[in-house]
């Protein structure tokens, strides 16, 4: 009984990692047709965020029946209502790695994003698409230390979306206000990615320590 | 102990309407320090936080007590595991009317809306308060006729947030990329505020019906 039901919880340990690992996918393919003007890649990352729902619901089922057949106590609760949060993190994330395709889509066959912006936009997705792996890993391993990592690249990511915000802002910016509402809108999510992963990390930090990271406040977008 | 242990799931259900009253006052407010450029409302939004936040962790160590102590089954179970994710929902929140908050404080003593655009503003702040209202009244009641206006009004918070995208677009509009960078991120605040409200009462709906009205895709934004 005691095996089957460790079995189980790692079970939906492995469902998160697989979120992780197509969150991740979701957000590269979605970084590139997002510069490529790619639709087709927009329209994969689009339906396949199908896939990422339904882990999500039967990593929801998994949890509530762990819950109700096993009744946990002590740090495997823990790990259980940790699980929720988390795929509620990941859930979300595919449905931010869908607005950045969905923005790809809505500006085709031109790019939302001008030739000057280019780097720095593929800069926040790949980290956007880094911060989702080393989030999977995270949960894999409980690694405290790729688990600072993380914090760390958040700054990063944030230190990105303020810097494109500077670039609007700038006089010699010559762009459109279409071109600014689409690079605001690109950058939150890919700012709100990275904030999942932080979310993510911070609560194996807890499973593992017994100390809540997330009480301190995410630093705020902008 | 049957008795103790439905107090306790009433209690964590109390929680829950008291973030939708705090999280619906600092909407409310934080709208009213963007329209005013009220600096020290702004504050008091920000520094509210602490107290949804404070709601957010004690619910969520009361629902673990509940699932360690009381190892519910069945519906009550189910309650308890929705009861987490509305925290979450709630939690998010109060962030969402932090940033709204902080996008008045940062352009003060300047207002962050143009005059042409204020009306849609209050509008939407106006359906955010009044959607968590709904959402809190929903957890309360469980009435499912109310659950039905919380989608219609997301609605018509997604027609606002499209109808502030089209005035930012047209020709006429003569604001600046930074006005367009500060209404763009402060419809999507609003617009996400309506989708965590739209969030809590699917959850009450699958509780009363057993049907997952949340495998429905959100509206996407924009």
């Amino acid at each position: 009984m005691r095996d089957a039901y460790h079995d189980d919880l790692d079970a939906l340990t492995q469902s998160l990692i697989d979120m992780t690992h197509l969150v991740g996918g979701a957000v590269g393919r979605a970084t590139q047709a997002l510069l490529d003007a790619d639709l087709a890649l927009a329209e994969q990352v689009i339906s396949g965020d199908k896939t990422i729902d339904s882990l999500y619901h039967s990593g929801e089922a998994q949890a509530f029946e762990l819950l109700a057949r096993q009744q946990p106590v002590a740090v495997d609760l823990r790990r259980v209502v940790a699980s929720l949060r988390m795929l509620s993190d990941l859930e979300r994330s595919g449905d931010l790695a869908v607005h950045v395709a969905e923005l790809a889509r809505r500006r085709y066959p031109a790019s939302a994003i001008p030739a000057e912006l280019q780097s720095t936009i593929l800069e926040m997705g790949q980290m956007a698409q880094r911060i989702t792996a080393k989030a999977g890993s995270v949960i894999a391993s409980q690694d405290l230390d790729l688990a600072g990592e993380i914090e760390r690249d958040d700054d990063v990511m944030d230190s990105l979306h303020k810097q494109l915000f500077r670039a609007l802002l700038e006089d010699e910016w010559t762009g459109s206000i279409e071109e600014a509402v689409d690079i605001t809108l690109c950058s939150r999510y890919f700012e709100r990615l990275a904030d999942h992963s932080v979310s993510v990390a911070r609560r194996i930090v807890y499973l593992v320590t017994g100390q809540h990271r997330d009480r301190e406040p995410l630093p705020t977008a902008l």
